[in-house]
């Protein structure tokens, strides 16, 4: 496979990469290679969970999210998981549950978000970076839910880790 | 705003932007334009689902997915959807119901995907790509989603499809 690189930002890096698939066909397919990140449900209670509202420059205004950020070098996706949550919202959580992963859009990178459940919070304080403009929005996860079937909870990560969170808690079939 | 173009690929667009957030500062950000997609789950039957398995190099392999494609400029998403099926799978669509969009991963893409199910199915033929090595898996329903819930398809956009399509059936509580 030969690769050209074409861009390496802060944190996602393009390149335009000669593929042979498994036919044997060679293609040429542009990617963006990304580090990866967490994404993390904070349960204020049993039935209570903490959105957050976040301007996102590439969505044109500000969204409904779970807290996530990318993975540092090396790091754990759970360590990240509770680091971000705890610099995002200040909450520093006292466990977390694995929910799985995904690929959040595989036709062109490859990165993979790790989403948890953190329960046992216990507050300290937000530290938001520069470019961070969150809210606090907590609601009843029966109310997340409803967020993401009207479609007004339209990130995917987000939607994902609530339902995976909402399914261990019994609330879907 | 003031923005940069980095590389306009096939269907990717990269750029680093100057941005005011709503609180005055200004960041720069890299951001990568995506024309959207549509993705959409075949109904066999009223409890049997068409997946495909697709080689994904970003993915580093073979997936579970659910026939999807990029927008052509100006097409409707229902249209793209009926298409894009109709090419990967070989079945035409009768009847398209939509199921709501997601932003795949808003931190750096505009990306849209527009989520549909379709009924009422006739047997064409398939039209692959140069690029697309597709396989066809029939499974129910039920099983589709127990993939998700094993982690077994991690795409966003296929698993978030499927539990729309699986609510609108009262098959999620």
């Amino acid at each position: 496979m030969a690769a050209r690189r074409i861009y390496r930002g802060a944190w996602i890096e393009v390149s335009t990469e000669e593929v042979s698939l498994p036919n044997g066909r060679q293609v040429t397919l542009d990617i963006v290679r990304h580090p990866g990140a967490a994404a993390v449900v904070p349960f204020l209670s049993a039935d209570e969970v903490l959105l957050i509202r976040q301007y996102r420059h590439a969505a044109g205004g500000t969204i409904y999210e779970v807290p996530a950020g990318k993975l540092d070098a090396g790091e754990d996706p759970a360590e990240c998981a509770v680091r971000e949550l705890e610099e995002e919202t200040g909450y520093r959580a006292g466990r977390v549950e694995a929910l799985g992963w995904i690929f959040t859009t595989p036709g062109f990178t490859d990165e993979r978000i790790y989403l948890f459940a953190a329960y046992e919070l216990e507050k300290t304080r937000q530290r938001l970076e520069d470019d961070e403009l969150i809210e606090l929005v907590p609601v009843p996860l029966d109310s997340a839910l409803e967020l993401i079937w009207s479609g007004e909870l339209p990130d995917a990560k987000s939607s994902l880790a609530l339902l995976h969170a909402a399914r261990l808690l019994g609330k879907l079939a």
